[in-house]
């Protein structure tokens, strides 16, 4: 699908009168034609927050003049702002281990348009998944990792993440811990999928974990990766069914199916700009 | 909750630029602070509808100053509008026939706060529902009806809507059809609740269809009556997963909790201002 | 719906061969007609339970001679047996605290015949939902609680299960801990609804928990009562999609409708014995 | 996951005492020990069915004996009745258009082993995914079709369905109208992916329908192919919420992940012999 060339502005501040105002007026002032809007006010923090998407074409701003014409409006109402140009695609990097439904899932949603992104790489620590990458034409970088190799291995993994110029990480099901120092280079731009409804049953093998309580409901949960472990903001959740009948085997599968639709809908809405964060929380203007 | 007096715009007109700047714009001068504002753009019709509710403490308008203050720039922009004030709670009335549930479920509701409404009263065309009506403290009508009577019986509807001030008609379960005259003269103001996922299973006996098709998932529609039965706009539907462990009496009961919640939220919803109809079709800015 | 009387055996015990041909032989030996039957074997834990419903009408044996003609055949299987009669209802009593919403919703589905169940009485630690309690024909005590009455409140409680030969307490978001002495007392008779996703937020307020973790789905818990807090079998679950534009107090509705649907569910599972417990878990013969 | 070797009985016919014990009194007299057994009675139409699923190893029949000793007792209790061995692999044929997600996503399943079954191979109307089911090691047919060509092209199909030993044949998204002469050639073993909630909506450009009627839900029906288009009997169906801001686009998006899970589902359950058809509809024993 052929789409205009848009600018989407995020803006987050303390709450106030105007701010509505202000920035749709200079929109208005610009010959900005508005294709999406949204806004949230968190009454109890304060805090404003607001995305709104525009077409480039007709107004008297080149794209690169936005910024430097809106930066005092914001700065003088006290926000917090980013510009983004539809034409400037994220590029994005997949880390993987052994299991490749996730890898595999995103890589076919982004061959048929469905993610607008470029795929720089994808990097697994285990090799099993580099043929189903190159099928898709991306460069498969097979990093194995040891205790004594870790910190080596994560260096020659930035090395990458540098050199290809990549603005997201997707950790899909890569059971490696990322170390803080990577964790927070890359704040916001690491989207993790952890198997289970956090924060229920955190940490290893959540699936047994929920058989053994015996829960009628399992569920997954996209996050941005913080250093703290499956603590991070929440982009998505969603859950399924399940009952006595069903073996530790049977909610790995159905596991499987929320892991691939939760990860795939928080890189969607990451990549169209859609999550903002706030404190440990986010905002998902869908 | 207390809660302060708020004003809602509610707008809808053909898309152009500066409809958000010129709304915006009018409320920041009259000092408004705006607690929730939510719009939308149809871009295959071209239409464009936004509501914004705003705080009154602290306008240079008296909230009776509002509309007078506003109607020139709407007109200008060439928007529909209504401004509706927190103060000015609506008045409800609700129709029923045997079934209870879904009229004890409102009133419940309405008892604890959760549905912002007076209810003028509860007519019935059984007397099923009467003690239960009183118990709320809410007047109820017996209004049989019989194929000779059925015109007068509506007259006496009729009568009593006006008499009583009623703005909203909410057929919780009435399993009579509203003539023509009656549903006219409440445009998307009568609230029906269908037991079944519209448009599948329209007309008589929804639940003995689903059961007879053999479907795995059971749904209930609230819409709004038009004068074509069961086709109005949409207010909101859910569903529910059924087996073949489920007789058609199963499908009922769980038919009867799909109702209630449905029709609950499609009240609360419309109640709060937050459904806007264009064609046959609504925006629900929730 | 006027139904046929039934027995239902409930059984559970180690697994092995000619379990199911033990039991169905017998049923058919004494021209027994099966209505419902499932079973379910836990194969990691080596454990077989079945549920049998199946009418009297047609039996060589009188209900009360069914117990002592299956026994033997039970004992020799090595199988924990009950048996249930459809004649014979369960007298249920409901705690309450100050909130009504879930006691209304039970009493309203028990009225119009949705729970087969008697109910005793309705106790509560305050006097406010006196009035509901009696409109649906049913006995109010009110039994205040201060932490010096505490033991004494619970031996008045007591008392009463005895007195009206109570087989179910149902904690109606009954706001107090139960001692373990009650608790232990009616192992698998108590069921409470928990407001959360058990594991997730067990403890106090949890719907303000979720908030701050900024969670996209809240969900309710039923479960038996034991003496750990939030930790016994769980019967039924479900969950509710939430949005940053959702407050506590929306939270807080929404959890409503889950707490209601997922108690009265657990409820009717329990009359209709269609619960077996094992272990922590749950079978659910739904 | 190694399995050992079972077979499944599965039964159908009018229901009368004796049928478990009948069933369950053979298998035991052969010493074979039951892994999973279901039942259904349809009280309305007095139609028994049943699911057992029994281990070999140990039985005092041969695998080839067992359909000899069983058939006097089915045939004498006048039941309908299959014998599946789970040796026996059932082997498939997926057809396909230009859309390659179905596809994809099956082929994915079937590769880390979710799906039993073998890939005789994949037949496309168009070329498109001949590459991706290349990759995955399945033979691509292209069978292109015109309105001249159809009974031809259909003629080469059915050619290969039977020089294949095909038994399943899946419609994954394949946009033509199979003939009434294949699809009577194969009840029950052609299932078709319908994109949408049947019965709403049947027939084309369904997710158009559903946005031009402002349903707040859409979903998605897998079925057995029948003569007559888009009402054979319901396997599963599943749903997803939409809202006033998804454009048609959205709901396809949307869509294609109801239509991967729900058709997944639906073959996993027809290859573990979990459905049972009568009438027009069906009984799923998961």
């Amino acid at each position: 699908m052929e789409r205009t060339p848009t600018a989407t502005l995020l803006l987050s501040g303390p709450d106030q009168k105007g701010l509505v105002a202000g920035v749709s007026g200079f929109l208005f002032h610009h010959h900005a034609n508005i294709v999406h809007a949204d806004q949230h006010t968190d009454h109890e923090e304060g805090v404003f927050l607001q995305r709104v998407e525009f077409e480039l074409a007709g107004m008297d701003l080149a794209p690169g003049e936005i910024a430097a014409a809106f930066g005092p409006l914001a700065d003088g109402l006290g926000m917090v702002w980013a510009l983004r140009l539809s034409a400037e695609r994220t590029r994005a990097a997949i880390l993987v281990s052994r299991e490749g439904h996730c890898l595999i899932d995103l890589l076919a949603r982004w061959k048929i348009g469905e993610l607008d992104m470029e795929v720089g790489f994808v990097a697994g620590n285990h090799p099993d998944q580099g043929d189903v990458t190159r099928y898709f034409g991306v460069p498969f970088r097979h990093l194995p990792v040891t205790p004594e190799s870790r910190a080596e291995q994560e260096r020659e993994l930035r090395r990458a993440l540098v050199a290809e110029g990549i603005g997201l990480v997707v950790l899909a099901r890569y059971m490696q811990v990322l170390s803080p120092g990577i964790v927070d280079a890359y704040p916001n731009r690491i989207i993790n999928i952890h198997h289970s409804f956090l924060p229920a049953f955190a940490g290893a093998r959540p699936y047994h974990q929920a058989y053994q309580r015996g829960v009628k409901v399992i569920g997954a949960t996209a996050h941005y990766a913080t250093s703290e472990l499956d603590a991070g903001p929440i982009i998505e959740q969603d859950v399924a069914r399940v009952s006595h009948r069903d073996t530790v085997e049977d909610l790995v599968r159905k596991g499987r199916d929320l892991e691939k639709v939760v990860l795939a809908r928080a890189v969607r809405l990451h990549l169209e700009d859609r999550v903002l964060v706030y404190g440990n929380k986010t905002v998902v203007f869908d």
